[in-house]
């Protein structure tokens, strides 16, 4: 029996600071910077798996684009937060794939969000399949957890 | 029978040029920033009521703030496009309501945006019925169109 | 003796209003929107002469990139804020040319920006001397204003 | 001889990552986004005194705005680059100091900065002195670092 590597099975977070240049004059953070936030969290998980986003553009020729988000704001952040991103596969198809990822201060569910991102060719922006350097990946994130015996 | 005013019934949009501050290594506009033109073209719509934001926190003590979101993606803006966001009435209740917004370059819908947005207090950012001020105007942009008799 | 357009010898201005995305949590517009505010009033300068960025990048295969900038804060822009933003060249070289900038609330001056942006070719950056086409406008600009006879 | 907190005399360096929200259609990070890395740099290079800046504001009623600023752009950073943005105290006033701030990838400087910090009441934005918790501890920085005997 092959273990996975936990980083593969388990949620992923990325610790991440409101600072001024987060916020607006409402005296929280404004609610787009909260895309960044899940957009740095997103990379930093694919690199967890290897993928580079600088050099897959480059080798591999595609790119991920959002496709369709969902957002629910529950809290606002304020400034010197200290927040925790977290991104999670929650649907893999042949040319797209799913996340759920939140936005937590503590305990506190501040914001959640459902990011669908389709594969693409750079420049055209066509839909293509996953590399399959990526999807084998996936795959191992998707299978059920395997029990020790 | 008394008219409308024509801004009150009829879809509000705002022309938005795209810079490189608008736009990513993509080569084409950052999907956050989409966020700022919605943001932009909701505050022209409530200003063309008479709703400037920065009063109407001093003088009645509210803000809107956003509470959900749902966002479509089509096709990518690119640099030195000239866009036209649009906002529109597509649901009121007690203490929020939703708008229905667009991105199109010329004939074609690039992103399209359900924004529900909540009235708080300021300071405590509590949910709060809508003022009267915005309320009358708003009833007046959900009533259907009076047919000229 | 022939007359210059008028655009050409007096000084651009953008008409640019100040959206809660714009401010930080200090009440008024963040320091750094404002290189945003001047890269809008710059390229809008640049397109009164005809220079579409975008095409221009396609066309000539080069880019203006920033080298330099000294910025000096005066007084603080707030929320809707209907300020006007200008673009007047100072300086002109082989490969580079200056703009004095400045962010105005009526009579007030609010933020004041020199800037210095070198011609480069796009993909390696390397300083390239100014397109014949885009000098041969900035030279007009330059000239001593032509009195009237 | 008290030897001085390592941190209060040597250069503060904070690690910041290029993710697609930093860059333009350049292909290289947007020249405002840099304001932002210094921004984060100061923010953690004043934590590191222990000056949150808002508790900052909340229990001294002051707060840090920028004044005047100067950069150079030397080399521009790209999407995936690891960089490291620092912050060293150049001057130090009543009611003002100055940092020195750079962009370094590796061994490359990418880009410079002198940023001018006034001190301010927040609400009214009038200058004021430095309160003393934080004088003393930039006192310390600015002294002569101790030779160890």
């Amino acid at each position: 029996l092959t273990s996975l590597p936990a980083h593969y099975v388990s949620r992923f977070s990325l610790p991440i600071r409101v600072y001024f240049q987060d916020t607006d004059a409402g005296g929280v953070v404004f609610h787009g910077t909260y895309l960044s936030f899940f957009e740095r969290a997103r990379t930093e998980w694919l690199r967890s798996f290897g993928v580079e986003l600088n050099s897959f553009v480059e080798e591999e020729g595609v790119l991920f684009i959002v496709r369709r988000m969902e957002l629910a704001y529950r809290k606002p952040a304020k400034l010197d937060d200290r927040l925790e991103v977290s991104a999670e596969l929650a649907g893999l198809g042949r040319a797209q794939f799913t996340l759920r990822q939140e936005v937590m201060r503590g305990d506190e569910l501040l914001v959640k969000a459902d990011v669908n991102l389709a594969c693409v060719q750079s420049g055209s922006l066509r839909p293509v399949p996953l590399p399959e350097s990526v999807r084998s990946k996936l795959d191992l994130v998707t299978s059920p957890k395997q029990e020790s015996m």
